[in-house]
């Protein structure tokens, strides 16, 4: 029992870790989903823009979810408008800047594991680039092979072209080789932003370590004391206005906080 | 039961060890998977740039990865751009380093095993080195051989050339025993180096053995009793302010400890 | 229940033995899927290289990862460079010795059993001997056959020789014979050492057999029972600075024996 205390308790440290595994591979396992059930190269000059709306859209898509998704979001922007001193001042803009990159940075996980999971899988990259209209880029792909090659390009992710099948599985292993190689840069170059970031925002924070865990501690518990708090609150404000309501008496006056103190603890 | 006990302690005991042997499977596993569902060698000039992207950068996402997820990284760059005090001084500086190389040796175990495992394998090599650009390394591989080993070598990993079966089979076998014996001097190396490494750092310590696992003891209490009288402070000083926050009163004081303490303690 | 128990008790007291022979067995287990898995002889000129790298780097690696697991590596090197009268004097050198040679012994149960399973296995001899470019060698084990013998001698493990399927199976069979003639040899050889080395260390003993047994059973529960006081001291210990940090006041001093007492019980 105690040694799955110290289990449950190393999960619990590593939520943020774990959650974003999570998030990375639950976005990777769906892109596996889309890219054999769904995608369907057309194997035309609208390739390059098919190609290109399953590799991107979909992270856009993924990237707006994340930011609906945060609660950092809507506890920056609530009032934000009607408040206007919250954004005007200089100091509140930069901290404003600053929330929102850290949002960004949440969101922008499962977009990121999306990009680089389909590039890993290459049929997107595949289907693009095939349709891609430079002349320069066909002629390296196509380095070696018949004149058919530069023409039947697009036609090769159906197994339609003219060429002998060989030659267009050459061909087809060049440019997946080249999506691969870019899905890994990609990862790597995320993970080297990530280091970089958190050392630089870690370096210049102004509290040490453990003072920052016991903020940390600190907030979390606030958080969850306060939602508690305000659901009782509500609940016997709630109460007391009903009954004043059917039993038509003057309701007993509850002290509730007024809009200023709100606006101050938000 | 009580061997029961027994084991669990020997297991504690052992922890890291365990733990670094975990995080080596598990990287071995990921290997595999990848050089079978992934890895598909494009057969073309570009075969050795292609081979080493898999056998290096998925070792440096992995290290990258390591020092993302190691607390000491935490605890070591927390504050420590605007206490420059921390840095600056020559005896510090010289402590820094030594936590430095201490995380990075914790962090190089994924990698080492990726790339180890990775050559053992042995088809990340195969496709590098067929697409390796040296004549001597070339005519080394193909002794013996028909001229037309030299211009194919790279067609080989597909099966493609227009060699013999038989030829083609005995140039990926001496490459794939080069890849091997490489991964196994890779491995011994690393032993080595770890033996050696602990070796002078214990030597080099002021306390004997026994007095190390008695500081070892008190660093994990101490951590665990921090960590725990953190929580409970925490909560207690977000008690305090909801009900101050929610009763309009004013809050009793509570007795935190100042900034200059939480720095030494760090 | 009481029968469980007696059979308990006789593995508790052999548990040397058992342990010892765990680690031979997973070795063994270990060498027979590197054998069929990873192992493939390149049947060229590097053959002797290829199949001795196989026989001994993991016995390497296994002796190195013995020493960097062993408890007592670490009991005899902490502190041994800093305080020099550990090593200087003559009488602590001898002691030093014998303890080196102890641990020495313990590690080297896994890389001998890599070594003799390795041999009777008989692949990696039978791939490393044929490439073994001894002349005499060569015609020892070719006697009675063609010509073509001695030199397609390295093309043997692969099958791929121009011999006749019946002379090179002979071949084949007579360096697997040697192999498993050595690898009985190597057994035997290290029965015996360990055999001799216990006896003349036991008949050295300035103790008779029961009171060795008496000082074994005081040396175990003696460090089960430090191991635990330490713990409790630690947690003691951290508990008062703990208390001391989060109160504000000044820490009750609690008495914590000194380096020179801790060097004399190591």
């Amino acid at each position: 029992m105690d040694k799955f205390k110290t289990v449950l308790n190393i999960f619990q440290k590593q939520q943020a870790t774990f959650s974003f595994g999570a998030v990375a591979l639950l976005t990777a396992g769906g892109e596996q989903i889309f890219s054999t059930v769904v995608f369907r190269c057309p194997c035309s000059s609208m390739n390059f823009t098919y190609g290109n709306v399953f590799l991107t859209v979909p992270a856009l898509v993924l990237l707006l979810l994340g930011y609906i998704l945060s609660n950092k979001t809507w506890k920056l922007f609530t009032g934000a408008c009607t408040n206007n001193s919250k954004v005007c001042r200089k100091e509140k803009l930069c901290s404003f800047i600053k929330v929102i990159t850290q949002i960004t940075l949440n969101a922008v996980v499962a977009p990121a594991s999306w990009i680089a999971v389909a590039l890993l899988n290459g049929s997107y990259y595949e289907c693009a680039m095939t349709g891609f209209n430079s002349t320069s880029y066909k002629k390296q792909v196509c380095v070696g092979k018949s004149e058919v090659c530069l023409k039947d390009l697009h036609k090769l992710p159906c197994g339609k072209s003219s060429m002998s099948p060989s030659d267009s599985e050459d061909v087809l292993l060049i440019i997946r080789a080249q999506s691969q190689m870019l899905g890994w840069l990609v990862i790597t170059s995320i993970a080297a932003l990530a280091l970089l970031l958190s050392c630089v925002a870690r370096c210049r924070s102004p509290v040490s370590y453990l003072q920052l865990m016991f903020w940390r501690a600190y907030t979390k518990s606030e958080n969850d004391l306060f939602e508690s708090a305000t659901n009782e609150h509500a609940k016997k404000l709630a109460e007391r206005n009903l009954s004043s309501f059917f039993e038509l008496k003057q309701p007993t006056p509850i002290v509730t906080p007024d809009k200023k103190a709100w606006e101050k603890v938000s």
